[in-house]
């Protein structure tokens, strides 16, 4: 060994550690998927019902506007620079024309592109929250949040969905989690994995214990517009003029292109409680490294304003269809208990472990399920949420059939 | 004031300050330029030499087969879906199969694709440097390496680079500097802003310290082949068996699409030194926020190997020619020093502060050459290299002409 106190000091050895930061980041579905060792049942098709992407099948696609407006892009050869750190402000400008109203306001100013909404969320987390900290995420919740809170050494503390109220937030638990060194709840709302709404009032409610506890919130609204016959969607934003609130969206699910990694940040910030320090700190973080592709920041403006109507409709009413399908066929299923999804394109279902023989949880269920029937799903554990297991329902209506004829064969076979 | 120790704790007030990464995250470029207050002289047209984006003028394009590749995937409406956050395989293999050498072999493995040259940087940096470790880092560099460094709470320590050697490393201070908290030596090759290129010999001696201290590499070489005639690049990790390197790339320079945000990490890990962690840590940093747009990874492999030769030929021809005009007419300019460039796109200009009467340092040379004569370039300050400027010289003969005449008024005026 060489001396440490030497000059220079000498490392001693080849031994490299990754950082710890590297080590606290991991991702709670890699790590429970990557541990399931049974192999799909070689005699049937594999059907996938697990990734949250909606352009695996070919059912659902992009407009051919929005399409047309990225070539447009590509061909002037105007749009290869570097786009500023928070975005061309043409397509800033863009994004807030389609997302304001008088009850929550934005210009080109509040906007910031980011790479993918998960850009938005690192930054919105990013400028709220100390190591230390710790920071309110719902249960069961889209994973992220807590890979990117872990990765950034923030306590996590899960609030409730209850899935007997339709996923509504359990508001008195989430409030007797908050202390001072809370420094943030994220609300998801259309949820994934829940597939649920949030109502007016209980989202008026959800404001409430902020404005109690002088909490700003983020919003993760990236599925803001995919809802259902009967629901309606309400930007959280627009129901307070006290609470400050950083909604995080992109194009990734609404235009069906979630490889384009495009988000943005909406600051909505009445009372100027973002305009001290929050915002700057936005701008900072912008530059580290520059995320948005300069094409599609660039056709941006094309694609929120010239999309047929129709593509959107379409695209709902076929969610809708499948969504219905899903519920229709699963909640007959012996065993299985489908909460009804009302948005998204998620549907979580409940398993009554105590009528199965030989299935103890969620994470064998979907093991067994794929080993006899080639089906994946999610299991519920991966957000937090044991015993359910999460269905994309985003598939063409005969491959849903399919795979739901082979679960409920499943279930059959292992009820009591 | 409510009592911090009610239950639950109230948060007291609606201050929300920014989080100390936050805070600590910031651009020297920013930071320098934007407190430039001396606008341009409105009789004169404005002339930006300062901007590393050989875009801004038209006369550095993309070649067409590569925006013809990128269509292909648009239209095919088959690379919009989510893509593994490492990349898509067959396009890590195409980086893989491009730059692997029989002495320093590359498979698909070894690469990561990232959003940017920045994003590989970011985590590089990321993976080895824990918070309370030092990196070393070169002065003059590209200011994106402290930004990431400050963010991460690293300790920046500079190693200088000599003007009067071509910009060589003092690699006796670079030693000088190492102790058993540096983490890792960030090298830059060829240089932003220096537009240097390492000879072999610099190289090894460079990597002999490497070895004497067990310090892993991150070699940014996104200027790889931009070269230019009697020069000749060679990949750090080619003339090493024993020091693993992390090289960082990207299609932003050589392929002139800054904007289009891809860049990637070469893994050269000939020990296995960094198969226990350091590569886990890389795939798990990748999960954060899937950074690289699908259409252009999908059209990478396409991208780096249809790329008709000529396309890399006459850019490289281009920029020396432009690189010969700036040095034939500045280096006859009274007061300024030109440190002749070997490759990239940039080059450094000492300034003979004694031989000025009114010109103090670098930044008010900038200011007042922007005040009186509209051209704008950068401090070398803002590189931590005072008294130098750096002009970026991918605008065109006439525009860069104009600029240097300019320029000459301006130095003569000033002259003593
Ligand atoms: C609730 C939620 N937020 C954010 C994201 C990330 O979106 P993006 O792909 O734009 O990063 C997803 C993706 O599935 C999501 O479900
Ligand atoms: C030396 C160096 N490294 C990295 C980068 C960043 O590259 P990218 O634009 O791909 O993030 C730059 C950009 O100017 C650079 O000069």
């Amino acid at each position: 060994m060489t001396s440490s106190h030497s000059t220079p000091h000498a490392r001693s050895s080849w031994k490299v550690p990754a950082s710890i930061v590297a080590k606290r980041t991991s991702n709670p579905i890699r790590a429970i998927v990557d541990h399931i060792k049974v192999k799909p049942n070689p005699e049937k098709s594999m059907i996938s019902l697990a990734l949250g992407d909606p352009t695996l099948f070919g059912n659902f696609k992009i407009h051919q506007s929005c399409t047309d407006a990225v070539a447009k892009q590509l061909h002037s050869y105007k749009a290869n620079g570097y786009p500023p750190s928070t975005g061309y402000m043409a397509s800033r400008q863009a994004i807030a024309d389609r997302f304001t109203r008088p009850d929550a306001p934005l210009t080109g100013q509040d906007i910031i592109i980011t790479s993918g909404c998960s850009g938005a969320l690192d930054m919105c987390i990013g400028v709220l929250c100390n190591e230390g900290d710790n920071i309110l995420l719902p249960r069961p919740g889209f994973s992220l949040y807590q890979t990117l809170a872990d990765s950034k050494g923030i306590e996590v503390r899960y609030y409730d969905l209850l899935p007997e109220k339709n996923w509504e937030m359990d508001l008195k638990q989430l409030e007797s989690l908050i202390d001072e060194r809370t420094a943030t709840v994220v609300m998801n709302n259309p949820s994934n994995p829940c597939g649920s709404v949030f109502s007016k009032q209980h989202l008026l409610d959800f404001l409430a214990v902020c404005d109690k506890h002088h909490l700003p919130a983020i919003a993760d609204e990236i599925y803001c517009d995919l809802v259902f016959s009967g629901q309606e969607f309400f930007p959280l934003a627009s129901l307070t003029t006290t609470v400050p609130v950083l909604s995080v969206g992109g194009l990734a699910k609404k235009y069906l292109v979630p490889g384009w990694r495009v988000g943005w940040v909406s600051i909505h910030d009445r009372n100027n409680i973002f305009a001290s320090e929050v915002r700057e700190g936005l701008n900072s973080l912008s530059q580290l490294i520059l995320g948005s592709n300069s094409l599609i920041q660039a056709a941006l403006p094309d694609i929120l304003n010239h999309t047929d109507e129709a593509f959107y409709h379409d695209t709902r009413v076929e969610l809708e269809a499948l969504a219905k399908l899903s519920t229709d066929i699963l909640s007959k299923v012996p065993g299985l208990k489908v909460i009804v999804p009302q948005g998204a394109m998620y549907v979580m279902i409940a398993i009554n472990i105590a009528e199965f023989k030989d299935i103890p949880n969620d994470i064998i269920f979907t093991e067994k399920l794929l080993g006899e029937e080639s089906v994946m799903c999610l299991p519920g554990s991966v957000f937090q949420c044991p015993n359910f297991i999460r269905i994309v329902f985003t598939s063409p209506p005969e491959v849903l059939r399919d795979a739901y004829q082979r679960m409920a064969e499943f279930c059959a076979r292992h009820h009591v």
